[in-house]
């Protein structure tokens, strides 16, 4: 969706370094934001994103306008696996739908051998896993890991949004993830226990409100209690009017 | 759906004649049937089949198990055009979702330039159409006419069905086509009053019951009154417990 951060970049470094052409879509998709989410404040920054991708050396930048990605008239859409509507499916729920779908038309325009998503949106890339299996579409997807600030922040172009006291709060997330990341390395095991404390320390930091805090099977997105590795720690919470996402992987 | 006949075979033909590699699915698809349709009894004769493609001059066969198609688990599928709520989907209303999502899992799998589809189902075309533009699918999709018998059936897999005297009858569905179509020709435009004499012909020739009876722009499947060529005529009756689609095209 543009107003590209290290994050993005450095998915179109890991496929220039890997495939003869890169492309990379920049398209803030309309269908994907439910009335009342961010679609007409999202940073949008295409002639900076641009330079930024010729530096990578990125081949091609595809950039169309809405009207080009949805003529009048336009009414088929991917009705997305059953595992969108947990999580962020819950508070989202026509998200994965929009996404589902622009990944399919932007994947049959472009045409790409290996397409590569950032681990930042955890369930999109489970998502689109599952949809390119069920719908046997010829790509492979490869995803690359979180980018953080210095800070410990996951790079996120809605970061921006953040005043500087907020940015103090969003710490917090990452610093739940970690904590309780090396408790479960630690051998604790207790899903509900586990839960409780993210929720606390989240509460604890001062975030605005909390949409999930999970600890779930890495591909079924089950909740995982008693928690068997691996298992993905997911959180998403408001900090402000700022919804952000973050999550890591605990594995054996 | 295989069980071919020459309607199915001149597809194969078409694209014989105009490809360089003809590749024919062959695929009973359960998710297009509701319960209490005729998947179960539906004709299949594989070996036949292959037999009468290999004379044909095709390439390659593609005749997947239903337990290959639809792994378990799978969930993902294609919400078809609002085309497909009309007509057929009145009366089938799952039918274009299984369809879309099948030819689009084939599209993805075969990887074809050109699909052919035959005019016989008619609808299906169009949804096949308007599926292919809304998701940039990257196939070119080819309509073959109607192939009939001699008396002027057109050919379905589903005719096997028919007993001497409900072919008979079901004859009367390409007779009404003519009739109607040469009065179109002729200068009639009152669309209500060829919808009236289509229905009475259909029931005089003894159709058991109609589905639907219908004059409609070719391209958006609307209600055409006053009639403006080109139109499409569409019929769908059941003759005993047989369920027949027949159509033609009107134009100046």
């Amino acid at each position: 969706m543009g107003a590209l951060h290290e994050g993005h970049l450095s998915l179109a470094r890991a496929s220039v370094a890997e495939s003869d052409v890169t492309v990379v879509t920049i398209f803030v998709n309309p269908t994907q934001f439910a009335p009342g989410e961010d679609l007409d404040k999202y940073p949008r920054r295409l002639e900076e994103d641009v330079k930024l991708l010729g530096e990578v050396g990125v081949d091609h930048v595809f950039c169309p306008e809405a009207e080009t990605m949805y003529a009048p008239g336009s009414s088929t859409s991917v009705s997305p696996p059953k595992i969108s509507r947990k999580l962020e499916g819950e508070f989202r729920p026509t998200h994965f739908g929009g996404v589902a779908t622009i990944v399919l038309k932007l994947f049959n325009i472009v045409a790409p051998d290996v397409a590569y998503f950032g681990q930042k949106d955890y369930q999109q890339v489970v998502v689109v896993k599952q949809m390119v299996r069920d719908l046997n579409v010829p790509v492979e997807v490869r995803t690359c890991p979180i980018v953080r600030d210095n800070d410990g922040l996951a790079l996120s172009s809605r970061n921006i949004y953040l005043s500087p006291e907020e940015r103090e709060v969003a710490l917090t997330i990452n610093r739940t993830l970690s904590h309780v990341r090396q408790q479960i390395l630690d051998g604790q095991r207790d899903g509900f226990e586990v839960l409780t404390e993210m929720r606390q320390m989240l509460i604890d930091g001062g975030v605005t409100s909390i949409d999930y805090a999970a600890v779930v099977n890495p591909d079924t997105l089950e909740s995982a209690d008693p928690i068997q590795l691996p298992v993905a720690l997911l959180i998403a919470v408001y900090v402000g009017k700022t919804r952000l996402i973050d999550n890591c992987l605990v594995t054996a």
